[in-house]
């Protein structure tokens, strides 16, 4: 088993990041900024949150952080998206999913000014990224995606890990990941698997794949039985149990295959944060261009 | 082989979209309008957009062409295409596809309003389509997507075959029908596989699956060796032969199998016109929901 560091290849990336929001700081004056919005207290988002936040500093990229009530309105979220989404020292929106319950998270989000939608969850971002023929129209045309899939193509990408005619694996179909994971790999040119919670023979369709993403969210949920010789594993996965965070992979069945996987923590994780700080420079960049 | 007849799925369909059309006449005194743009006159192109015009007639569905000359500047497309989403008597838009070179279509169909886009290609359609999580979701909330992938679902649907934990294969990932009918399978909790020029081993993918839709544009593309015994075969291919109008499967070399198959002419065909009638409907109901 080889392990594909995540935080390496995550801080040689927020170095790039780094230099490249100085020199836009020299060139321009300004300072890219990045909002952020936590709606309630959950303990586990506060600590998502937290790490954005301490990202964007670290990178020189500007943070304004939004504390909400538990009890918020959706109209209220909807309220001050739009304000951000109007105020001109703000570059990207970060609204923390999942929200509390019974609001419409996609209502908020489609608040959100697509030149500012970091998270690439709004329907016009959605539907650039599926109407694009080629990974290399992604990047030109500065499209904001996902942060998740981004990183997960990063890594592949960093780790020498060929996608173009590979067939690949996602399980699991959240508009998050899943969905456009796939699309991501697809315009990368592998034969791509969308498998979830319906699939059957999961197992054997997994053996067949080069590569093997997983956003389940059940611990041991993938094993030996999944995994052939040489494929490259994705975990998604962040569950807590008792023995701590792990992924979706049960790592310890699969570490005598010779496999190159993510591990949980030190993966997919730290990668995704920094494709947050790359798609607020995005953003920045795509606003200046319309807007200046 | 059990042949799926596209035509009596079709001409069912027809008869209830005249029925509903003749409703809304009585109850609102408005007619549902349809306006179609040709530009150039490829012979092909003009046959297709004669059978629209021809089916929203009988249909009951006023239709407004635009013909345009080939060397038309893609300004000019674009004027017309704003000018036609300003008219309160035209509820869906067609640009006829493909336009002659050097102009650039999305570009194109960014412009017609989404809410008149009932070949679901503006960008914020096929946003909407890939953030729904169910089949229910799409219909309910009368989402605009592409006609031929529309098409295909009603097929398999009236023909009783069913999608829910099947494995389906798309070959071909065009905007028009591959990526949005992945999406409409996986919405009907389809285990999809994309499949594509790039793909290896193409053969043995399609064996394993219980759907097969192959949208290339090669005739007899698709033989027995792609194909398992009691597969449901969707044929997308219009191809010209000097033996005439035939689609991506060897025909002949499959009769004798125990499958399901759409011909080539009388298949998918009929059906993508339908769907473009049940657009134009659902844009004229969502119009009015939000304009009226």
């Amino acid at each position: 088993m080889k392990l594909i560091d995540g935080k390496k290849i995550s801080s040689d990336k927020r170095a790039e990041i780094k230099e490249k929001v100085a020199k836009i700081k020299q060139q321009t004056g300004k300072i890219p900024g990045l909002a952020t919005i936590l709606v309630g207290g959950d303990p586990a988002s506060r600590v998502y949150i937290q790490s954005k936040i301490k990202a964007c500093e670290h990178a020189g990229i500007k943070s304004f952080h939004h504390d909400l009530d538990e009890n918020s309105s959706q109209e209220a979220i909807i309220a001050l998206i739009k304000k951000l989404s109007e105020n001109s020292e703000i570059d990207g929106i970060l609204l923390q999913l999942p929200l509390p319950q019974n609001k419409d998270a996609q209502e908020c989000l489609n608040a959100i000014s697509p030149l500012k939608d970091v998270d690439g969850l709004h329907p016009f971002n959605v539907g650039l990224l599926n109407l694009l023929k080629s990974w290399n129209e992604i990047i030109e045309k500065n499209i904001l995606v996902s942060c998740t899939p981004l990183g997960i193509v990063h890594i592949l990408c960093k780790s020498g890990i060929t996608i173009d005619g590979k067939t690949a694996v996602v399980i699991g179909r959240s508009n998050l990941v899943g969905k456009p994971l796939s699309m991501l790999l697809l315009a990368n040119n592998a034969t791509v698997i969308m498998a979830h919670s319906r699939t059957k023979n999961l197992k054997e369709i997994c053996k067949s794949a080069d590569i093997v993403v997983t956003a389940v969210g059940k611990s041991r949920f993938v094993n030996k039985d999944f995994i052939k010789t040489g494929a490259a594993v994705i975990d998604v996965g962040i569950n807590r149990t008792p023995e701590g965070l792990c992924g979706d992979v049960d790592f310890d069945a699969v570490k005598d295959m010779d496999i190159e996987i993510t591990p949980v923590p030190g993966g997919v994780g730290p990668v995704t944060i920094t494709m947050l700080l790359e798609n607020t420079l995005k953003a920045f960049s795509n606003r200046r261009k319309i807007v200046a």
